[in-house]
């Protein structure tokens, strides 16, 4: 944040809204700062107040990662694209092994856009941000006239440290390895789907959105010698495992009746002609490790909160094709592609 | 980069344009990153194909900052949304004194984009990237519907390390320190205002958008006691002073006739009643050094290209109020107020 000053009014939290002013650099600016970002954020490397925020050194390697975040609309069960931007960033440091530590955040507003909105998404953000134990240290915000963004779109990267010995790739897969997930499978596709004007619909579905640092560092101690993590979010199951296969040079098969699903998440994906295979999920991860290792690690996973419903849900295979191939319930076979067109856009 | 995969047919770089699939996280989110990004911003943290880039441990502080980039139009005398995207972020971690290591870039695009368009911002990323000595390590992409962004928004965060010894903060500045700046001033935001189709003008001013840390480097040799450095951006040199007296509690006086503007600026800031103590500048610092230090600092400062135009424009006093205050050219004074309202929207 690279202002921090008040002057004058204060802002009307409840009933203003952005204007271009605010993303000038200006008093505005600053007052946008001091009374929205900086009290919900608080913490001493954002309080710093200078074009960057420094921090102590860090013993072990270095992890970065962005995600820009975009889901429409803002808000949706479970969570909202507060609570995404910060464990998206943190997840994705989380399956390479990483602990997170620090945050940045940077904010396109669309001008008109209510404070309201935005007080409770930074809201959300600051509690995300504590639940996971990172700090948000560095931040900035920009205005859009009205009509050239949608509302508010959220960017965060990530700084983490990696613990000696951890040595995740998905280029680590091996033929025979144990392919596992988290717990069940669509839920954040389906519960932002939900809210959608044009395909709205009931139902109790709710984001799984959730920061997985904690089930991977229990993961990792677990299983030290664990090939690789990765968090299937946009495009799915079906696309992260294609991933892998190509990272790796190897097949996967997966059985079907071993994926988590809850009923009610098949159910919608029937009636809207929907693969869960490839629909989003915000708080699930995929691990890959040695066969042998599979059932401590199933334990292991299931022992976390976030880890409950985790499985073994099949195996690396030898594939010079590199592709996914799914036993059905039926007993018959079939390949799982890569995600192909666009399933629901702005899912996160 | 989460996808590096291609497949099937190349993408029309010439003719095709961004649609809603290259955002869905699938094969075509895979091409578009294969066939744009990897090729361009090449290197081995970006290669490693994770959720995330590991990079090896650093020896010193961690620095950490973030801008978002949304100007327009994106291309301007001088540089673009790409040069601008890697400059400012660098520049922000390097007056901290940092050096600066990696980047991470989250794309927002519009349904609709060019490509063409696409990749030259890219070439200009990769180009700068390579300037600066800097690696774009991680990236991300969503693309939103037609209407929802304004083409392409690009939102950078950097890491670098501090080296020991180092201690920059606004904070320190101290009545009877020197106030220097690194050259001429306002050209950025004329020349991206000359390319406005509601107020354009034909003009020779080009945008001084450049990375400093080289420039800053040889400053901290030759002044290892330097205070801070500062970049004004957006709010010009007038609003990053207030900033500077907010955080340390003393005031500033400067001198207009030190000011380094160019006749050109100047003439152009007349005619549209433009403030150029307020117009962005995108590769100029501002540094505060004890005034005995001042001179060599100047010195070290014009011996390097970016410093060339150097100049003492005053001295940090002490002032309860905290005001910046100038004396005018023709021997008054004035106040030079934090930026009040928006003087150029969308101008980085």
């Amino acid at each position: 944040m690279k202002h921090h000053f008040s002057h004058g009014h204060r802002l009307d939290l409840k009933h203003g809204r952005i204007d271009l002013t605010h993303g000038a650099g200006g008093r505005a600016t600053a007052q946008l700062v001091a009374e929205v970002f900086a009290p919900a954020f608080d913490n001493a490397w954002l309080a710093q107040g200078n074009d960057q925020a420094i921090m102590p050194p860090v013993a072990g390697r270095i992890a970065m990662s962005t995600d820009c975040h975009v889901v429409a609309p803002l808000f949706f069960p479970g969570g909202d694209i507060g609570t995404l931007a910060v464990n998206g960033t943190v997840n994705d440091l989380a399956v390479g092994g990483a602990q997170p530590l620090y945050l940045s955040a940077g904010f396109i507003l669309e001008e008109g856009l209510p404070f309201e909105t935005l007080v409770r998404v930074v809201g959300s953000m600051a509690q995300a941000a504590r639940d996971a134990g990172v700090q948000i240290v560095a931040g900035d915000t920009k205005v859009v006239e009205r009509g050239k963004a949608d509302g508010l779109f959220i960017t965060t990267a990530g700084v983490g440290v990696v613990p000696p010995g951890i040595e995740l790739d998905g280029a680590n897969a091996q033929p025979g390895d144990a392919v596992l997930v988290s717990g069940y499978l669509a839920e954040h596709g389906l519960a932002v789907l939900s809210q959608r004007d044009d395909l709205g619909f009931d139902s109790c579905i709710v984001s799984d959105c959730a920061a997985l640092h904690g089930l991977t560092a229990q993961m990792l101690e677990a299983c030290p010698s664990l090939r690789l993590m990765r968090d299937p979010t946009r495009g799915g199951l079906g696309n992260t495992l294609n991933e892998i296969c190509h990272q790796a040079g190897v097949g996967i098969r997966i059985r079907e009746e071993s994926l988590p699903i809850r009923p009610a998440v098949r159910a919608v994906c029937e009636f809207y002609g929907l693969d869960p295979l490839y629909i989003a999920n915000e708080g699930k991860l995929i691990a890959v490790c040695a066969m042998t290792d599979a059932p401590a690690l199933v334990d292991a996973m299931r022992a976390h909160p976030l880890g409950r419903d985790a499985a073994q849900i099949g195996e690396i295979t030898d594939d010079p094709h590199g592709f996914v191939r799914m036993q059905t319930s039926f007993g018959g076979e079939r390949l799982v592609d890569w995600l192909n067109g666009e399933v629901l856009p702005r899912i996160c």
